[in-house]
């Protein structure tokens, strides 16, 4: 079995995209004829996977929307269809979990073993133990939290009191640690500079980077400041610029109209 | 309705005592006849909350291990026992969620409005907007990550790079952004010198101290560290050496003793 690194750039070359659909079905913006059907997260993730599938690297369903409707049935549903039909494309299971080791062996198992996710972000909070249940699956991801892109961030990630700041310990520390070729880090668009810095410091690691469509992360700054050596090296996420395009009977092919586009902007500024 | 500090008080001075039961159901660990059960980890769980509720100020289930198994249902139904049979005993659910805004509010609905939970552990990672729906819930707890127990969390919490270390920061910072007697710190015993340097900077804040048994730390100078003015202020909890304390068909018995004297040793050092 290939790394997860090697799958990534696999899919990089297949695809021609660094652009990853982030599926996060809000239940109050999913289309009315979806919201009425039995198991409506599925339904819609489905059509959404299916539209935007020949524009995309990677897919990342957000855990915490499925798990406030009790609906995880269908976010283990909706991952197995993905990789069933589109087996070169890599499921990132959004989750930030982040717990002492003998639990996190827990939520490794969620992860991989109930959702058999691709990958899977992570705090980096609790240190290199809480991570360890992770790497022990050896050909899947871990995305660890790094720069994210929400504004009170900063106090944390960014503070002035701390030199070197606590986002690039975090980037220098887990490249050190990722022996297999497993981690990515998670280094929002709203913070070009810093993203720079992250890049200037772990090499080729790939970065996840949300933050682009509704957060107003510019597309031309990340990719200036985030491409690798090999011009890829970034996935870059937008979820509900995408998956809420249009909200009538529409949506699925507005959704891939504006995976297309997405796609396509990234692509000018490689 | 009163606030999460007030309940706690009140569950002290009821319950006489500081201590809170974990419940880890770790399948492999429950005793064979539970496991054959239909809801193995729900009949595990009611039998441990009925043994210990007369030794305890609290519960704190933790979702990782229901969730590997795809028992989230069962989580549910467990926490609805415990405050339907023991309503002055807060139920914190021990989740360690970390998100941007708009997707902790929907992991603040999985905590608060799926799972009613009276409380639930976050992590500080990302900052105060991040928290920020978990304060929406005027009356509910917010426990959050500051300076966790287990070995590897000293390169990022506790860093000689930076001061003052981020797990004082995060202390103040929180005991800060507490206005409504909403918030705890998770500060484990394994560390009971920095516990005290927790307690030195946040007043009379409850502090949540797992390490104690399975992890080794020491009553005692937890209790040394940690108390607040009025010899409360701490919610010390124990989860394997309480609810595996027999693997056998008298686990319940075995716990409620292992529970007693958990109380009784705490209640001897205040």
């Amino acid at each position: 079995m290939p790394s997860f690194h090697e799958r990534l750039r696999r899919s990089w070359q297949q695809s021609g995209s660094l652009l990853c659909v982030g599926i996060d079905p809000d239940f109050e913006r999913i289309p009315q004829q979806v919201a009425a059907a039995d198991k409506p997260y599925l339904e819609f993730g489905k059509a959404i996977v299916e539209a935007t599938a020949p524009y995309v690297c990677a897919f990342k369903p957000q855990a915490a929307h499925f798990a406030a409707a009790g609906r995880e049935q269908e976010l283990a549903e909706l991952i197995t269809f993905a990789q069933t039909n589109y087996p070169d494309i890599p499921v990132i299971l959004d989750a930030k979990r982040g717990d002492v080791g003998s639990t996190a062996k827990l939520y490794a198992r969620e992860a991989f073993e109930r959702y058999n996710a691709d990958a899977v972000t992570v705090s980096p909070y609790l240190g290199k133990d809480s991570l360890d249940p992770y790497f022990a699956f050896a050909e899947r991801g871990i995305v660890v939290l790094c720069r994210t892109s929400n504004p009170g961030s900063d106090w944390l990630q960014n503070s002035p009191d701390n030199e070197p700041p606590t986002y690039l310990r975090v980037a220098k520390q887990i490249s050190e640690w990722d022996v297999a070729d497993q981690c990515m880090l998670v280094t929002g668009a709203t913070y070009p500079d810093e993203l720079a810095k992250v890049r200037a410091v772990v090499g080729n690691l790939p970065l996840l980077v949300p933050g682009v469509g509704a957060q107003g992360g510019s597309i031309k700054e990340v990719l200036r400041s985030g491409l690798d050596a090999h011009g890829t090296g970034l996935v870059i996420s937008s979820s509900r610029a995408i998956i809420f395009a249009d909200s009538g009977p529409d949506y699925a092919e507005a959704a891939a109209a504006a995976a297309e586009a997405a796609m396509n902007e990234i692509n000018k500024f490689r």
